[in-house]
């Protein structure tokens, strides 16, 4: 089958690789229908080195089951199905909990080099615990929005509870990428009364606006922090939801969060160290969350509004390619050309 | 009248100061009958340089209320009052919320170099909102426990608070002194169902035992960290209340947390940068909570059963000196030969 390989930073190729088989009992074999390139895929696309390399890209994915093993319960052949990006048994006491990330028979297809959603097909390891079964056909218009079930919508959702965003609440969400877009959407979702949104790029924003910011900034640094302070009356917001995953990204958080308040990061960080001492996060009892998301715990309770249309998170999506234009979809989104690309394998 | 003051890292003077006075309207001044060492005072006789110095030690304290500015309201002329260790307006937005350490017109003692309750009187501003009238007798034995409420123990129940321990949790304390002691108390008195204390001093863990402990592990580093995880069946502590303040208790914590939980920080940190990326924090989704204890907040809640002796957390005490011998008592807790010194002016 074909499949999407990243050499290192900037080479990206689609090549032929073995096709995937069932190879336990739980497995799932999976044609892959639509796929998409992640904000986080750039991190590697802008520094991995060739000894990473070579690795398979991808870990959002809708598709159609092909085949079983003989333990799996849950989907059948023919199924349509949605798969968050890290595959977990549903059954320890992690998954138990909705912290299915945390599954200690778990893997992030991420850290596997040899499995990636952007291809034809893929084995999915776990099938019960991971894959759900979404009730419309394959050529849904519903399908984009789905797919952000697998990862983004889930990971915007997952910074506004875990930030414990609430009715009344004041929120900045920093980063206009699609988890960012999504993470206004999911406070919105969740009663807050103002949400400032950080982002320099109006068509981005724009979209920002329609999932429910109210207050959009575009500056950065010590003056975007000026900005959204005197926007919330002076003492900062309650939640801080850091989508970025950047050092630059991180203080600004710091700089906006009310004191008493919470920062909540899903941006995957590029950084170890950080500020947490008497001056950042200690002094004002600033409290930090979040982590990769457990997206599969979400599935079942964001599913419902997409398939009534009360929201459409599938609007991240400005550009659509088949599995030869994942290149060149990557080098758009990392010149900030395209937001969200979703890949028809 | 007499005062401590701090030279330099291990230079600790009593001597005579300016006689504090009312300066303000809602100042109140206060005959000082009990103080205390903190084991936070510790850090500066540790390596406080000259430069920082001479400065006024001390910010817990019991006392007597000899005169009240013009405005004052809820304290009189010969009330017995207890203090925090952070003075604070009671009406601005934050102290109306219970984060009283970020009273917009607040202060902590120990940035004032002019303040100290090591001392036999002093000038508290604030005073409707920085003190509470006790009910007792100035010579009560239960002006130990009483003497807590002013930082240790809400310091402590802060810790468990804000960790989210609540009835099943399954807790690590870090550091057995007497915050560390008293985040035992407090996260048995919210139901823990297990609680580890880390600590190497058998009198003090013999009292943590009293006070709730379960468990006692004496070994530091990763030898600790294996003892805890076995402790708590594999995966580590739901909550960890990091009660000392420096690297190597930060790094205990990130090691015996469970995947999904929170440290909880109440020791001053002795770092500003700290790991808090994938490997530490962020992969597992473990929170970090805590700050400087609005210990004004817990007092009317920690007072009943301490008056109804339920609870003695006063039992940290176990030395009483008058202030010609606090150079002594630092000393004497500086060498882990006393746990904590009781002060009478």
């Amino acid at each position: 089958m074909r499949a999407t390989v990243m050499y290192e930073a900037g080479d990206v190729r689609v090549e032929n690789v073995p096709d995937p088989k069932i190879e336990r009992p739980t497995d799932a074999l999976v044609t892959i229908t639509a796929a998409c390139i992640c904000g986080s895929d750039l991190w590697p696309y802008g520094k991995m080195p060739a000894s990473d390399g070579p690795a398979r890209m991808g870990h959002e994915l809708i598709g159609v089951v092909q085949e079983t093993g003989s333990e799996v319960a849950t989907v059948k052949k023919g199924d349509l199905v949605v798969a968050p990006f890290a595959v977990s048994d549903g059954t320890c006491e992690f998954c138990r909990e909705g912290l299915q990330t945390s599954c200690v028979n778990g893997l992030f297809w991420d850290s596997d080099k040899n499995a990636g959603c952007q291809a034809e097909a893929i084995r999915v390891p776990h099938a019960d615990g991971t894959l759900v079964k979404l009730p419309v056909a394959v050529d849904s218009v519903l399908i984009p929005s789905m797919l952000t079930l697998s990862d983004v919508f889930g990971t915007g959702y997952h910074a506004a509870v875990v930030g414990g965003v609430r009715r009344g609440s004041k929120v900045t969400v920093i980063g206009d990428g699609a988890v960012g877009l999504l993470a206004v959407l999911s406070a919105k979702r969740l009663g807050a009364e103002q949400i400032v949104l950080m982002g320099r790029h109006t068509e981005r924003t724009d979209l920002g606006r329609e999932f429910g910011a109210t207050d959009v900034v575009a500056e950065r640094g010590e003056e975007g922090v000026e900005r959204v302070r005197e926007l919330s009356g002076g003492h900062g917001s309650h939640v801080v939801l850091e989508a970025v995953g950047n050092m630059p990204a991180y203080q600004q958080a710091v700089g906006v969060v009310r004191p008493g308040g919470v920062i909540s990061r899903v941006g995957v960080p590029q950084y170890e160290e950080a500020p947490v001492g008497f001056g950042s996060l200690f002094g004002p009892n600033v409290r930090l969350a979040g982590g990769p998301a457990p997206v599969r715990a979400y599935i079942e309770e964001l599913l419902p509004p997409v398939l009534d249309g009360s929201i459409e998170p599938g609007k991240v999506f400005d550009a659509t390619t088949d599995l030869d234009g994942v290149p060149n979809g990557y080098q758009d989104m990392a010149d900030r050309k395209t937001l969200k690309v979703l890949v028809k394998p």
